[in-house]
């Protein structure tokens, strides 16, 4: 894709993801005018003070009313209150899409609220950082990462193939896929690494002060690694877990069944079943380090 | 510490730690001669190869009868038949310090071999990666990290002191704790959080093959940094999970109870349970930054 993709785009939310497509469309030059719409007064203000998008509005009229593609990128929440505010000022053969978590709750909160002749076309990239808020986006933070893409039946086909156009051109590869597929695959991917670090690091937060201060003092020994992880946004984490329950708790499931059998070799002391196990999870890291995602 | 420490170290078991650490001493120029004892002849010979050390054994006697400094790095199942292998040859004023990860267990196993004469001063250096054997080490591998030391009661102090003076050669920041103290920490610092990483990288290898390969394609959402942790060497974590059983089975336990909350109130839909706890965990992780763990 070279020249602008689309004249004005609508970013619902400026957040790390959105103020992040914003940079990255700038620097493509993939959209001539944007427009951020956001309820926090410190968020519009920010964006506009670095530059992110060229206008900021609080009201939603004002924001989508002109806008060619309107990405929504708010906790997911949000999403039923965003859709009936945009719904009514959507132009007509604008492009929407979302960059949620949680792709079958995306289509059930934003769905009922895009007019005939607006596509609705449900995505999710899969980049990010433990940081949030537009101060923190960057351009490149889609380069060399997936975007997946779940249309639902019936989505114009025109309308997905420039999100996928879109997408590639911020650098990313893009996946299309179904939406309920999506949600188990992030379940186990994303969301319980997430559920398992916030748990730990809460554990590790509610001992007893003086041992709570040598976890901290010590973390370089594993603890660290889940302690950026449960630094993540505490708002749109409930929010996933809230919208991707029945995934999640089948893993969840799943992950319990698997802590009871090591803990009993444990106690046990079934040594040969802990090295089995762990033998095999080495397997794993070789075809993540494979396929270019380490 | 300037100048020659010790004049001949003995490393029983040239592994990723033990190479390191014979690196470092060359490095900083704190031995003249560096000996390795392993069983495994690949070991020997890499380990030559590259320099690491001037000499390699298969028997104990050559390998420690001369050494000042004794430093044990296998994994902790061998320590019982490492002690009884190298104790009759212990030299008289000579140290043995080991780098186990659990430290009763180090005492138990290995005390009862050190003749009157040898001190035995325990350590443990917060430091690793995922990788194992001679080729993997590095002279900086301990550079800004931890070396607790656990001396037990009686303990020369000479000896301590020498041991903290070597460390801090080597780039280590020191601490002194009590053995069963120490174990009490790294058990939730390190011990349950690389049996959650195992656990979750295994739960997904579990999965039906067509979704595994999806997992691992889109790892990038957190699984990832699961994979790194639980890639590590299998036999060395079977054999601290055995030694430190009854202080990772508390963490253990105390994880379940926060996970089953947690899963609860994904059930019942309590965003405000999840929002609390998911906003607590973000103070540790700046706690984290600001010690300079990060």
């Amino acid at each position: 894709m070279t020249g602008i993709a689309f004249d004005t785009v609508c970013l619902v939310g400026i957040g790390l993801i959105n103020s992040s497509l914003a940079r990255a469309l700038r620097c493509h030059n993939l959209a001539r005018r944007l427009i951020a719409l956001d309820a926090s007064e410190t968020a519009r203000a920010t964006a506009l003070r670095l530059g992110v998008v060229d206008e900021a509005y609080e009201d939603a009229e004002s924001a989508v009313a002109g806008a060619d593609l309107v990405v929504i990128g708010t906790p997911m929440g949000a999403f039923p209150a965003v859709g009936a505010a945009i719904g009514p000022y959507l132009k007509q053969g604008a492009i929407v899409t979302d960059v949620g978590s949680v792709k079958t709750a995306a289509i059930r909160d934003l769905g009922p609220f895009i007019p005939e002749g607006v596509a609705f076309v449900p995505g999710h990239p899969i980049a990010g950082t433990e940081f949030s808020g537009p101060e923190n986006g960057f351009a490149g933070l889609f380069a060399g990462r997936w975007h997946i893409l779940t249309p639902p039946p019936g989505t114009d086909d025109d309308a997905v193939q420039r999100m996928v156009a879109l997408w590639q051109a911020v650098g990313a590869q893009v996946e299309v896929m179904e939406p309920r597929h999506h949600d188990q695959v992030l379940a186990i991917t994303s969301h319980l690494p997430h559920l398992i670090a916030y748990t730990i690091v809460g554990t590790a937060a509610d001992l007893e002060e003086h041992l709570a201060s040598e976890v901290i003092k010590f973390s370089a020994s594993g603890f660290r690694d889940f302690t950026r992880i449960a630094a993540s946004d505490p708002v749109m984490w409930r929010d996933i877990f809230l919208n991707n329950r029945e995934a999640v708790l089948d893993v969840i499931q799943r992950f319990t069944e698997d802590l009871t059998a090591l803990q009993r070799a444990i106690r046990w002391g079934e040594g040969d079943v802990l090295e089995q196990r762990f033998a095999k999870t080495r397997a794993i890291r070789r075809a993540v380090i494979d396929a270019k995602q380490a």
